[in-house]
């Protein structure tokens, strides 16, 4: 088997986590000559400045040059664009190409690769548990792996090698734990842990006009919404694409909001106390 | 005038704050001697732990045996706790002592000592926006006050010459930005930045019970649920002691919340979009 760091790499989209993965895998030493780090964007200017700060070997300006060489390519676009790439350039991967992703549902590309993927080609979906409010190759090192989580949810064909090659990769990029698991099971989960978070921010900052509110700020505002700093189109889509999970859980997350509030309006201490005594207790078990 | 830094200061009750405000002027060099910084605190080992380590040069076992030696007394406790010990020490107080609180709420203290506190004493209400997860004197060096905000509701009578020493004494702990205004809209903007993100933090912790969800966690919902982990009785008190503002804040988050969701459930793409750009630049504005 050809040894991980002499793999030609293939980013697609070098965006903050395009950017962040082929970062990782220069800076870590994963990838080192003759193993090369090619990349191909929309925008030129990237590859461009990527090229110049040797984060990439070459920039390609168009997808069927770049994927002519590659042992690995990793999709860094939002699902929809995940879907539309594979579609489009399904008969440019070489024979025995190894291909990731990083979209944050999982449902349709499982979905849609379980059905269409090339027999020949080795698909395992995943999405790396990082980010950062600045979007963009040129926030690219704002976003760090140390310590983070990474989940793959892995199609029945993946080859066992192939999968191993994968965490190898993932773990030496500096993420912390691995999780495998359903297409469904991450888009529920995610729906709780990220989409969910993401409204409530949002909601917070579309509820109060006044920016000068934050000279009132201790730190708890500012948490809970700097995430509000989001990627509009790519939020978007995710809300939309997940929807069917995002609902169910703002609801339920309506539900608990609603219990506070009564418990709060009626004045009802000892009942709100031990309401508020449980989350405590929960969360620190979560941390 | 006596200088600042000869001042008796008496604490009343060394918790998380009264604690972390009692290291700042110490380390700070605010009170140096012939100066000194006493506590007065229910739990004697507390009292024991800090004149051990310095922050504080004796504690007193009574509040009466301290306040007749004070200068400038803080009062960081509940707005019950500090309600009560007005109204049960107001008779121990010398002639000229000026005074201050922490509370979360303003309402309730600025209302009582409007009417019953004695004329020769001086009462200026404040609150410190920092805090921290982890309650209690162990945790003081935690709570940080550099570049954070503190809120004065001064009094009508409140001398002028007192109000300027307290500034100075917050600046040189290091908070950034006093703002002075009035107990209402104190209540008001603080419902909004601290009360509602600790309540709807409770809510998305109530809502999952699954404790390993944090094996799906990139950040946001560790940022979203870290107050999660508050001090129940205290929270519980500032929810009902603000309870009219905090509901109106409550109702409002869920109208926005519930546009977002309709937004959602009928997959309208554009004005979901929309929405989330005009909150993307409304919190890079507040940053």
């Amino acid at each position: 088997m050809k040894p991980l760091e002499t793999y030609t790499v293939g980013m697609v989209g070098l965006g903050l986590m395009g950017g962040a993965i082929a970062l990782a895998l220069r800076s870590e030493g994963i990838i080192r000559t003759p193993g090369r780090i090619l990349a191909y964007d929309r925008n030129p200017d990237t590859l461009a400045a990527a090229q110049a700060e040797g984060v990439i070997d070459a920039g390609m300006i168009s997808p069927e040059a770049m994927l002519g060489h590659c042992d690995l390519v990793f999709l860094c676009l939002t699902p929809r664009g995940i879907l539309r790439f594979m579609e489009s350039q399904m008969a440019a991967f070489p024979a025995g190409t190894l291909i990731t992703d990083i979209a944050g549902t999982k449902g349709s590309i499982v979905a849609a690769m379980e059905h269409t993927l090339r027999e020949d080609l080795d698909f395992i979906p995943g999405h790396p548990m990082a980010g950062g409010e600045l979007g963009g190759f040129v926030h690219a090192r704002t976003c760090r792996f140390h310590g983070k989580n990474y989940i793959l949810t892995p199609l029945k064909r993946n080859k066992p090698e192939n999968l191993a090659v994968l965490k190898t990769l993932i773990y030496r990029m500096g993420f912390r734990r691995i999780t495998e698991t359903s297409a469904q099971e991450h888009d529920r989960k995610i729906a709780f842990t990220s989409q969910l978070c993401h409204v409530i921010a949002a909601a917070l900052i579309d509820c109060e006009a006044d920016t000068e509110i934050t000279r009132f700020g201790g730190g708890s505002f500012e948490d809970l919404t700097r995430i509000a700093m989001l990627n509009a189109p790519m939020w978007t889509e995710l809300f939309i694409e997940n929807r069917k999970e995002l609902l169910r859980r703002i609801e339920q997350f309506e539900g608990s909001l609603d219990r506070l509030k009564s418990a709060i309006a009626q004045g009802a201490g000892q009942e709100l106390e031990q309401r508020l005594q449980r989350v405590r207790e929960r969360r620190a078990a979560m941390a």
